[in-house]
């Protein structure tokens, strides 16, 4: 991870301490266990078909293929803070009282972050105070060469087979798209061998991961993946995945307008409002960073709205067959305000208000009050555990055999956790949560030889 | 329509006469179109592939199969209110004031709804006052041969293919099971000869229409159809559906927990307050017919709760393999309330308390405001199209030819727009809108031999 | 306290204690030193006046006359659970885990609840389970003269001036209002003599404070005070107060209300839903305990509305001049539902649905989570030294001398905490929450001679 | 009122010719009167004593002292916009359907709006398209005069004792306070005469008013009122009175955040979030103007936490005894946003989250819907009224006689109306709705000798 010292790397690690070695501790309303609840591969299931007697079948989405197991993770990481691992949890406000209580000497044991590259240009100045853990100089070549050999060094020293490098730090500002410099591979490279201004942190970690050969996953809402970058990704058939851990607001958003749309009702106006007092609030208060994050959860109603042009208007289109404006579209907004005395626990309040029939008005307001690491942590274990599943993937083309191959690059299938779904260049990208979970449950068990869900359910249908 | 006069029969009248007669209407926003939003069939579209540069191509869901156009219905209907249609649509206080005045002179010219059975015992005391309208005597057997003449009086008049009758009326309180009474279809039919107490009006006019051929759509979520009524449907091959329009809160529900269980977070507690003024939230202010609803309302989440033993623990098994209890489930609570001034604007409030990661909260509180007989208006025309339609599929089992068949006489297909969906006996139900919505889709597409969406979208995952 | 292991009685005493030997804990966001926020008398200001420049000079309420302070006062109690203090806070499950952790030992010095009085027919059949510690017999003349010797015994043991009892058991029934029976004090006594059914636990415990001469305030929603009751305490002129803590949605829909009437603002409905998991919400799951409840929550608005005949029609009034009606009142319901899963972080739901300026509406909806025990306690404590403050206020009326009085004996002063205010036999009761804290910081500023805020403010008005 | 023909004061103007000519219209729930509901002055009551029997008697707060009825005021005013006034309403989309066709011929009477200036730098660059409507040319004097004239005449023609001058226009930018330019009056008159840029829209109307004797109200949020227009006003012993009507969310908090503080429970953070459709938030989406309604609805609070120390600790004192700090004090933020969407139904939505008694937390989340024009058209009446009535109070100091005299040009007696109340230089502001009721009843009713409320109703505390 980098950002490991931060208050998801803090809990993911905490958490995975606490189950490996079954720590239970007190709450005021009892004792608590340990659990991956929140995991949609150790937490949920899905149907694989009918018994004898008609009843559905379900089992553990990670029972059904041979999957890493969240306790046999080797952990650790980069941050720009090299505050100790136990401390670091503290800072993070996150864990409840008496579990980081009995948690704590674990951590301890933990080696403390590696130093990491911070260019501050790229993150709020008030993270300037955090950042005492730097891998020295300014260049990026370097920095480069530096992390390349962590990653190296980490998977030696702890005997693995695949090392999964996953953003969990700071928003990013977005990159600048400049042709010469970061369009293409070769244009990347180059402009890190000339430590150019416009190569973001995010960037050169996720082009060591390529060059090293280990999947990257993005889960912050940043561009990281620039174009060259996933040109790299495609030459070196090395895997990359994003953007943004898609944990409560967006996610019930693209359940929602799904919901909404799919019923015949056309949603006017969509306004969300997010406050909240960690670290990431903190970055995220100033402009540019919450940029990233505003592009990163603004789209992700524009593919249920142009699925149905029974209710919104299309583009218009010109003479020569182009469209000349974007179509109808709900009014969308977005705020993210810091707001300290929450803490980590994120609010977020979302106000539907839809044209129902014959000139009706719908009014759904929605607040959700939920500890944005606790929701946030276990997507990163899906994600680090399903990206490592897909690097073991292989497919050939028809029945007449050749040679099997790895999928491409940019693991799609990753959606369901993410806001802003990376995809194949040239392809839609599916927001619909529904049609994500669907796409995921579909792939697993193809691989497998079991078929989709249809809902048909013939059977009781018919005579 | 059973109810014609009330919010939801003079609601879709009034608006299929101003959708036929394009009656546009001022309003303060300015000049509103009549449409047909919110009805899923004409107002939602349906993925079907994608086009030649791998877009995807959604076309409206009425276009898939030949279906009746909601302006081409012939209208009508029975009241125990025996007020003309349009001072009954003035009474419902739904329509906006300049719909009314200009739509009202085409209501009333709508022949008066029929004389009802009232049988005083089913439905609340504080509906007295509006049984005016009654078809004489208390010989239920009587009473069952005019409503059929009614039914045939109809079909002929507006020279019909096909009647769907609708039970849009009061909910009634529960009936009893008796054995020997309504249990079997002769039971039933002896009891109505007899006039027995526990014949309610809806399961009359079930029968009603069950022997007249066509179909009968129970909107109300009374049990209507009693053991007795599913096995006349069935001997007679005849359609019949329900329970209980699924408009709002409840949808909302099926959508909400099927997501959240999905993502592997566990609710624990559901608590759904409502609030109405109509004449509806008047009538289930009394204890027994509110109790109907209570059940209707219940069992949405159950099917997810069973389909999850990860998150829920299964029922304890005693030492004959049999369940001693129902396992784990979250609290659920279902109120409802009268409250004369907010009319027909039903206000639907829902709580949701869940156990994420690691012992941790999060809790959702939804407000929900929307004018109760728009949002279930359009799901009366979806239900009796669909119904409609599926009079006309046919089927033969294998390759082989053989007869073709009609589908079962429980049409489980209409899920999506209801509460509580029938079923064919012991098979299990589908709450979960996503399944709901998924089943009718891929058997509409099955019909024309289209492939259900698996969302695998392999193009997008390979090289 | 009766009741004192219940949720309200052992965070009293937890509380006291931490406080009284300085118990800081930990929790996750840090260390948590005790305090008594929420308490009117220790953590509020009342203004005196201004300073030389002008400036408004505030002076924490406790601070105008001589009150106990809360550490010094001597903890006990009755309850039909024996569980031992320390035992009945863990089974409360109100305070953080680590200041349960450090008080426990305390808590376990305390002893533990004196047997109590359990007639089963005043509360819900649900709390038999935990009533194991009970006053022998089913003589109430007998337990009346046990309770009586109690106090005593305790005033003794702890060498106090003064005993407050205080009712924070569970909700009882109402009682019936029977002639010769509770209707005045010698009927009462001799029902009780005569153990008569209807006479309840907390008016016996009411009874026995009055004859001991010490106060009795009653926190739960019951008519504890029987006419019969009332006269007793004038004939001995000792001091009651009730009823019902105001803690959280009425004490807000008191603001609420006041502040839309006063406005100008028109409530046309109040639809209030409570759900909450802890014992009282357990007990109120019975049906006539709820109707207690119900009963002291609804008329809370009644006086805003009397007061305004603008908005408002008042009664119809016959032709001998008495009210036909009880005049335009808004849709007012009042909802409390058990769902163990919430605890005793209770949730309360309100809509205030107005109408406001030519046919225009405003919805509020109103969301409030918070801890419903530790709302509670510090009202017990504002109560319990209030009352015996007023204990100590004597009076003489004229300039002219003449004997001076104890206070009345219904000590409606204390309104600002109690939903249902009890005041002097046929005088009006105000439920507006700014009158009712304007009356008390009046009564205590007259106390040492200083004058009513007026809020005039001249100086700042003239020249 | 300058904004004449925008939603204010075309809603205005159309309901004193509704309530004038008694025109009733229909809505979907039957007939509607027209009405002052929403108005202080005529629609809520004050309490003046008690009658013979003990019971309080309350009467409108219009009949305390001789006010203007609203029917009876003459209605004109600028707007940049020349639209009719019958087009205007109709662009506003405010008043229901049929209350607009109704008044309408009515509307199409009153005289358009007068040119208005228009100095495009103090309100958003959105508003251009509707300038068309304009004082000509660049010379402030000019304009200056010509409003003079204007009032004059407007005066003269409708043969009045006094006018007025309302503004309701465009929020502007804050005016920088420049010495030399607009910090002395006489520095003000030379800036316009010189048509120095920083004197703005609204000060040049307030100047005018100044000059003729007028009182002038602001309705908006801007700084109007430089310390040169203040001096001057006082200069003139003209009056004057601000800023920004309170009509929703400030209103509401200002009784809230009294409400919590009162009660000794202590605001950690208040978020608060708008979002409209209407014109006005329109002009608000620019972010100069949103700062002027930002800083009028940030200082809501202060005087609540200024007043009680055992809550929020106090500014540190440096060894000089100045404040190093502002002491301690909520999180506040404010997010406006616009979305066209929603019309002139603003919502507001605040989250108050506190702390309450040893370390609990409690949090209460407000959705407020509600026709922002219809609250605030009353307000305009309030504060007209109120203020006509204030220019015809005198006083004088003492028993022994002498002059009288007005009152202070400030008149901070309208704050209960305004977000941010003006109020005499360097006195204290005061926010807490209570006590700005409290102080304009113990006005109105020292006026006529009535006492202020003690709610000490002594009567029924004693024998």
């Amino acid at each position: 991870m980098i950002g490991l010292g931060g208050n998801n790397g803090t809990t993911l690690c905490a958490t995975i301490l606490a189950n490996r070695h079954n720590i239970a501790w007190g709450t005021k309303n009892g004792i608590q266990q340990p659990n991956y609840i929140g995991s949609m591969l150790r937490a949920s299931t899905v149907r694989i078909g009918t018994d004898d007697s008609g009843k559905d079948v379900h089992v553990p989405v990670c029972d059904v293929l041979p999957m890493v197991h969240p306790n046999d993770l080797a952990l650790g990481g980069w941050d720009i803070s090299g505050l100790s691992m136990d401390k670091s949890m503290e800072r993070a406000k996150v864990l409840d009282y008496d579990l980081q209580r009995q948690v704590k000497p674990h951590m301890a044991l933990l080696p403390p972050p590696l130093p990491s590259v911070y260019y501050p240009d790229f993150i709020a100045a008030n993270q300037e105070a955090r950042a005492d853990n730097l891998i020295p100089g300014e260049d990026k070549q370097a920095h480069l060469d530096h992390i390349r050999a962590d990653i190296r060094k980490f998977k030696q020293d702890n005997d693995l087979d695949r090392v999964v490098v996953f953003w969990t730090a700071n928003t990013e500002r977005y990159s600048d798209i400049i042709p010469g410099i970061n369009d293409t591979a070769d244009a990347l490279l180059r402009s890190i061998k000339e430590s150019h201004a416009e190569v973001s942190p995010s960037t050169l970690f996720a082009v060591a991961s390529i060059l090293e050969g280990e999947p990257f996953v993005n889960g912050g809402p940043q561009n990281t993946f620039v174009p060259g970058c996933i040109e790299l990704a495609e030459r070196h058939k090395a895997f990359i995945g994003g953007d943004d851990l898609k944990s409560g607001q967006t996610k019930l958003k693209s359940v929602f307008a799904e919901f909404l749309v799919n019923a015949g009702i056309k949603p006017l106006s969509i306004a969300s409002y997010n406050h909240l007092g960690n670290n990431d609030g903190y970055n995220l208060s100033s402009e540019r960073q919450f940029k990233s994050k505003e592009i990163s959860k603004s789209s992700v109603v524009d593919d249920m709205v142009d699925a149905n042009r029974l209710l919104y208007k299309g583009p218009e289109i010109g003479p020569k067959g182009a469209a000349l404006d974007k179509g109808e579209h709900p009014d969308h907004i977005v705020v993210i305000k810091y707001v300290p005395a929450v803490g980590d626990s994120k609010r977020a309040i979302d106000e539907y208000y839809s044209e129902i029939f014959c000139g009706g008005r719908s009014t759904i307001n929605i607040f959700n009050e939920c500890e944005d690491s606790l929701l946030a942590t276990p997507l990163i274990l899906d994600l680090a555990i399903l990206a490592e599943l897909l690097t073991r993937v292989q497919y050939r083309k028809g029945t007449e055999g050749g040679e099997f191959q790895p999928l491409y690059s940019v693991l799609s299938l990753l959606s369901y956790m993410l806001k802003a779904p990376l995809v194949k260049p040239g392809t839609e990208v599916v927001n619909a949560l529904g049609r994500q979970r669907n796409a995921l449950e579909s792939f697993l068990k193809a691989c497998v030889g079991l078929e989709t869900n249809t809902d048909l359910l013939l059977d009781t249908r018919i005579w």
